[in-house]
């Protein structure tokens, strides 16, 4: 990256590539976890991508074709999704993987890391998630749940391991987001604490990932960033109206929707770490 | 029909209608998509009906008879569900069907056809849909997601033929809705644009014509157009709160529990085409 | 109990238990419907808890024995969620039982009643489904749906039987909660009407006694009415901004995450019943 590669220059990237996703509108197949399809569909309507639930094995071969990208998440995994996520993964769109609650099972560890090897563009986890993956532990006693027992910089080192091993860009959530594709690492720090109280928020930024990725897929790194700094963004202004966190999820989605030029390329916070 | 039914008559319809939905309750069983459940389900309560999300292959034969009507959406389709929505629209109680994304795949087309076969009270789609099963068509090369890519007066024709062919009346959403049972033709002209960017707008919708159905199954063409421009009339008054397609939701539904009979008479768009 | 039992001791009660909640945020597996995971989810997160919808059964010996409880609602059972049902409630942890619509089909009444052998903690049901549980009756022509077509009083005598034929505490939910272990019976008296008007409060509030349980397992009789009195308030106060069940809904999450010291303990109507 050239030095014009500013705070400035992150905002107008950062609007580009959210004005892609909505004149192109892109049709993202979501195999995603039973909580998040609400939320995760209506943020990528709002966003202006077109999403589609779809999870049935024999619709692949005919459907995902025709998809911009693929988002697979594994938060409600069971065995008769899986076949569904590998044939997706493999039908050669580019795809973002969610690999929530990673040490939650041997058997989810086990599907993550088999996933991963079917080289998804992007994978966005919280810290303990891409720590898990990274170590390929599944057997934490740290394990808490699907909120992250980390900060974002303790996996920040493992995330870059991961970002070479698999070939994809890792993108770690957190207080501030670390997003690398093994060598550069970008930071984005929108967002507000409350966004954590929402149950999805993580599976539904992810699903914007792949809406950006669908958008314009030559550069998976910058697509991760900005749809990142955007949904925190968007989290930003819906906390000035929000008194807690039903609110929040409502005002998030309708200034996800409201967005203009001025506001994104003014609010975005993504910078190159030296 | 006769002259009388002018737009004052369908306003004074639409409210006996809803009258009949709060006043019986109907119980109206749904096996519809995953991301739908929520929205559809709130928006059968609001209205005054029960819904039962319920698509265990054993409970039907038990369970489906008790009901005052069936609701099938295959928005999220898969193998294990099909054989649930065959005997639910085979029990005898009247059907309302939801072809989401009919083109999606050959296995969904394939699957909306048979369902259309087991004789449903009405079908509801936009025009993409309705134009997909008219020609059962999986291989649209304009198939682009969940959204239409048509307008609703593209499949005019296409939605008589196919309601001579079906029995079915059939409702084709859209800026303006038309509903056809094959000769007559009545228009519905009530609702906001954003509601198409809430997800699952349409599932919603169609649940509450299966609750319309159910409530009076003696006139399935006037309970789908009546039922569309109640949601759509509740979608204008939550609009005059909302300030994007998440605040529209929760308003469209408060809207649509609180209307009156002065709202409803005056306010539903209905009109019978010459 | 002894005589210091007053308002005022529930109210403090109530506090120190969703206290707990906060500090030790519990972690809930929920076997839930696909409806109420939303909600559930946004519940228990807003309350403090970690909540985790899995249900995968090859994932259960490793996940289950990590949670603080577990939390089984049977609103759309399926013959393949069932064994899953079984391994959770049988891992060792304290769990609570939701019999969404028992008297559904023969299919759900035998799930509930096997569920119901492996020891709950806590049941929760509305009148119609403690009745139809304690009598074991799935023919009950009065069945009209999930909601209830009893008071909760109607079903007291039929919760204590339960409650000593099945070891655990029932708890009826209706205008006014009953809480019994068989011997004592509490009375919790929050809420408003219109909470019945959002589809899975009554999942929701199930969820919110799993998470107290697992805050403080020693003492189920008063989790329960604990949660149900806590959710209630939250209710009270979102009514107060609420124009409808949507906004209701919205609101009652931000009141329930926002609740203090003073609010608990003098809002909460818990009573021993003489």
């Amino acid at each position: 990256m050239d030095e014009e590669r500013t705070g400035a220059w992150w905002g107008r990237r950062a609007w580009a590539l959210l004005s892609a996703v909505r004149e192109r509108s892109p049709l993202v197949q979501c195999i995603t976890n039973l909580v998040s399809m609400d939320i995760a569909a209506n943020a990528l309507t709002a966003a202006g991508a077109s999403p589609a639930m779809l999870h049935c094995l024999r619709e692949i071969p005919d459907f995902t074709p025709r998809c911009h990208a693929v988002y697979i998440n594994v938060g409600t995994l069971s065995e008769d999704w899986l076949p569904s996520m590998r044939a997706a993964a493999s039908a050669g769109r580019p795809w973002v993987l969610d690999p929530v609650a990673a040490a939650a099972s041997g058997f989810r560890m086990e599907a993550c890391l088999e996933l991963l090897a079917l080289r998804p563009a992007v994978v966005r986890g919280n810290a303990s998630e891409i720590l898990a993956l990274a170590t390929r532990s599944d057997s934490s006693t740290s394990f808490k749940g699907v909120d992250s027992s980390h900060d974002s910089g303790e996996a920040l080192q493992a995330a870059k391991a991961l970002a070479w091993s698999s070939g994809a860009v890792i993108a770690v959530s957190g207080a501030v987001d670390f997003i690398t594709d093994g060598e550069q690492v970008l930071s984005a720090s929108n967002g507000v604490a409350m966004m954590q109280k929402i149950t999805a928020t993580g599976c539904a930024v992810t699903a914007l990932i792949a809406a950006f990725v669908g958008a314009d897929p030559s550069d998976a790194l910058a697509a991760a960033a900005c749809a990142l700094a955007i949904f925190g963004l968007a989290g930003e202004i819906g906390m000035e109206s929000a008194k807690g966190p039903a609110s929040l999820r409502m005002h998030l989605i309708d200034a996800l929707y409201g967005l203009d030029e001025q506001t994104v390329t003014s609010g975005v916070k993504i910078a190159l770490l030296p």
